[in-house]
């Protein structure tokens, strides 16, 4: 990554280029939607902002936005859209700061800056994860309370509610507290696929549902969309694997081989790095072929979205 | 407080049995939207449902089902107003345990039980407070998607987004974030007030506003009844003060003169007990004067909520 938080691909092809400008995009995006320095709270308003400034591949909203448009949306020109894309990003970045507090994994840097409780202190810490999760469903309910046309309305409905299960218990969180839980112990393979399914993936089915939801397409549809979110996130995730073994150091941004000195057991340690890339590949065009199944449907081509999928997949970051 | 955390009056009155009996009906309600024990993610279930079931007045969904009831609605029956009722409940829930933690208040009892980190650890302590956040929404927004009504469906996301801005930087999570970071400073009087009227007040006004809003009343009664809820906060804050100096241990479930001995700028310590006394008649007294305008209008009266209100006025625990 470069020193923006951003993926970089060498060569920065076509769709390096324009990830890179798409996660621009939702930068500007988010600063619509974060609170306004100052006040009595202004500590923990800094803390929120700087966190979620601290920058990121902006993948979750990159996919719901890709995703709306695909299914015939507005992106992020339809103010639902641009609401719920900046909504995934501000849950995505409370799970990060909530990991890295001292009672989980106690990670004072991340992307190369500070962590949030490590700049802010560990009360700060709880409370800006806190209250990005809080934000998060403001964000969204305020948008939708804004609507109008009942059929919009409804469609919000169902996205706050896709988000608030992936996001939670039976989602992210789940997969996270099971992942806290096991620390150091080894893993039988069904509850590794478990914390991966839920932690990674959940989040990124909801990412590219939502999308879809708000773009009013059919429950069948929305359930091949969940399918391929899901593949997409089980391959990032030994995609990470993966690299921890083969991947260079500076190129990750962050020391290889770490697994292998915690003892963790992930999916290289449980198979092997030729098997882990065979279900990097397998999964990969597992996404590939729902997304197929969408591309010219509704005279959106989903050239940029395949792009993507397969660049996650041969990421060296 | 008696051993199920049901306010306790002496002697129990017709207001303080109703009032046992409806927190009794919330224990039910509750039941419902709690998540199944078991699975993979056992451990932060049961750290979820320990915390919810270890008591409370449930005042805050109380306040919500029986504003709901003076302003024409359904209570408890409608599906919606008991999403909501639960889900205001676990947000409450979610700030005691966040502020029980260790870089917070470090409380290891409350209510004379283990706190949830105190129980579970500190990891799962975080974790369940983080779940209860996303499970009210999950269980508001859940509750919202299954409604075909386009008039409820917009009442219901606007109550939404009252609940989630109440709770949030400009609510709740704002107040605490403030009081977090002057613990051990002598307080401004603007700023005791700030923490009051959003740590305590700002849910309570959530509570009545979305009562209102799921009956389907207009933005005026809206507006009043906020500042009713407000009302009610500051009051019930400054009663804690008094109760701090003039309480019994004993009835109290916790000792006195906690704030003296953290040299703690409450409103007793800016003002006196006897100022104080006069603050909490007043405000009472507009609580009061606010539901009197909402009485008999549709039908309902409103002698539950003023016996109520002025039962926390008078409360000794």
């Amino acid at each position: 990554m470069d020193e923006k938080g951003n993926m970089k691909t060498a060569p920065v092809d076509g769709i390096g280029q324009s990830l890179k400008n798409k996660a621009e995009n939702i930068n500007g995006l988010l600063a619509g939607f974060l609170p306004k320095e100052g006040g009595e709270q202004a500590t923990v308003i800094s803390s929120v902002n700087y966190s979620v400034n601290a920058g990121g591949k902006r993948l979750r909203p990159i996919l719901l936005i890709e995703t709306n448009i695909l299914c015939g949306g507005g992106g992020m020109e339809d103010p639902l859209v641009a609401a719920f894309a900046a909504a995934i990003e501000m849950i995505h970045t409370y799970s990060l700061i909530h990991d890295d507090l001292p009672a989980m994994d106690n990670d004072m840097y991340r992307r190369g800056k500070l962590t949030t409780h490590a700049k802010y202190g560990e009360a700060m810490g709880i409370l800006a994860g806190d209250a990005l999760l809080n934000l998060a469903f403001e964000t969204a309910s305020s948008a939708l309370a804004k609507e109008g046309e009942p059929k919009r309305v409804l469609a919000g409905a169902k996205a706050l509610s896709i988000l608030s299960v992936k996001s939670g218990l039976w989602g992210m969180l789940g997969g996270q507290s099971v992942d806290v839980e096991k620390t150091g112990q080894s893993l039988k393979e069904g509850t590794l696929d478990f914390i991966y399914r839920l932690k990674t993936g959940a989040l990124l089915e909801a990412a590219v549902m939502v999308g879809g939801v708000l773009a009013g397409i059919k429950e069948e549809e929305v359930k091949l969309l969940e399918n391929m979110g899901g593949a997409i996130g089980m391959a990032f995730q030994i995609q990470d694997d993966i690299l921890d073994v083969t991947g260079n150091d500076e190129v990750l941004g962050k020391p290889t081989h770490s697994d292998e000195k915690n003892n963790k057991t992930t999916y290289v340690t449980m198979h092997s790095v030729e098997e882990a890339k065979e279900a990097v590949k397998q999964l990969t065009g597992e996404a590939v072929r729902i997304l197929l199944k969408f591309d010219k449907k509704r005279g959106r081509d989903a050239n940029f979205l395949i792009g993507l999928v397969e660049l996650l997949s041969e990421r060296e970051s």
